[in-house]
């Protein structure tokens, strides 16, 4: 039995990737166009898990996302890290330098910017939602001269040749992916929970409030701020910390959270993925 | 003598009408058609400051001008708070009724979804990378059926009526700009000052830094992450604290930092803006 998997994009793209990654290959792709869409397939029931990034080491934080993880309320139930290498990749036999279009994500086509400015300066750079959307775009296009910047997955996938590998400026890009369910459950061999914390409107409030955190031995690995709709230069607080939802630990840190008057939510808990 | 203000968009822009906030009308406007090029017209010395929108209080933080803060440094000598309030405009005698186009910044345009929805739900929408200039365009191309959201400042400018106003979905519509120029000055009567802190890569570095802030009863007003380029999950703070960088309160915390081996680097320090 495969399980239906929404993911931002379609075959071939990271997003592919990790479901893959986290899955195995017992899986049914749903393609969505947006992130919005993606979470949407999942709550509707068309799909029985969703995979979104949720942060990339350059970009930073995917601020749509975070915002779509309060809106929907489901469950993360672990995560994935993906190293990203871009490739050019063409028809078979293109030559990269007779290449006069490359197509692809902006933010791929950022990425790979100082190799486009290089190796291709005179080449148009057009936009495309998906990355693995552009290499099916210059597969179906079979013109020499259009190439795509898109995984090596997606080139296999399309049948296309790469043109050049490893072409993104930075090699340090890897994107963080959680995977979401709609039960939410706590697993055994979770040790990562994210929450978001809104700390009292007082000065200090979120100094205390990680304050419990370091005194029950309790590591954050991530901290990030988003504002509180409606309550202009007010803040919440997506958090990320080392510990089971479950544990009498964690449990007993929310306690002493909400007799400080913050407000906890939890987003899921899960085995932390390998970097 | 008037003062040349670098910004991003053109005359009749939220930016525009944040300068004049500031400045007052002894200014002249250096319009420029992204963040980037607003930073870079303050560096080579086109303009003797530049005003940038960093945070909207539906949108959050905006990571672009995060990311130049840090590429530049600049200098922050000033804060502006705005209103944001969205108008539909149209060329003169035309009609709510019979419009068939709605042209705007896409984030204008997200912010009005819900008054498209409801009273415009068959008009096409394009994005333009300015709210006055889609204003522009709309006096240019002189036809009823066209629209724009913008500013109420940008129909007086290009002599529009205003169809609809206070046409955002959220209310509590707010942007924060920060007024740059390059000499690092601090003003003797700031009290507030803007700097990236990045903690040890230890446990709890992040809340032993926040400690040293509490303790000196210096508030933060603001705490921004962003990833720290090349050490893939590795963070930076943006932080904004309540005190005057030359204070001996400040400098004595900025001290026990550096002890803690963490990293500061200032990125000015102004008289906090009237919310």
């Amino acid at each position: 039995m495969s399980i239906k998997v929404s993911i931002q994009g379609e075959q071939g793209s990271f997003h592919d990737a990790a479901a893959r990654q986290f899955t195995g290959d017992e899986l049914k792709i749903v393609p969505c166009e947006t992130f919005a869409a993606t979470f949407k397939a999942l709550a509707d029931g068309r799909a029985e898990r969703a995979v979104v990034a949720i942060e990339n080491s350059l970009y930073g934080s995917i601020n749509e996302v975070y915002d779509l993880l309060l809106k929907h309320r489901l469950w993360i139930m672990g995560e994935v890290y993906l190293r990203i290498e871009q490739c050019l990749v063409g028809v078979p036999g293109a030559d990269i330098g007779l290449i006069k279009e490359v197509h692809s994500h902006p933010l791929a086509l950022a990425q790979c910017e100082y190799f486009l400015d290089e190796t291709l300066p005179d080449a148009l750079r057009f936009e495309h939602h998906d990355t693995a959307g552009s290499a099916a775009d210059v597969k179906k296009w079979n013109d020499k001269s259009k190439s795509a910047i898109a995984s090596r997955e997606a080139a296999t996938l399309y049948d296309l040749d790469i043109l050049a590998k490893g072409i993104e400026t930075n090699k340090a890009n890897y994107t963080r992916f959680v995977v979401l369910q709609k039960n939410h459950e706590v697993l055994q061999n979770a040790n990562k929970t994210s929450l978001i914390l809104t700390a009292a409107d007082k000065p200090g409030a979120l100094y205390n409030a990680l304050g419990v955190f370091a005194e029950a031995g309790i590591n954050l690995s991530k901290l990030q701020s988003r504002p509180l709709i409606g309550q202009a230069w007010r803040y919440m607080f997506y958090v990320d910390v080392m510990a089971n939802a479950a544990s009498g630990l964690f449990l007993s840190a929310i306690e002493k959270l909400e007799r400080q008057a913050c407000e906890v939510k939890l987003l899921g808990s899960y085995p932390s993925g390998k970097r």
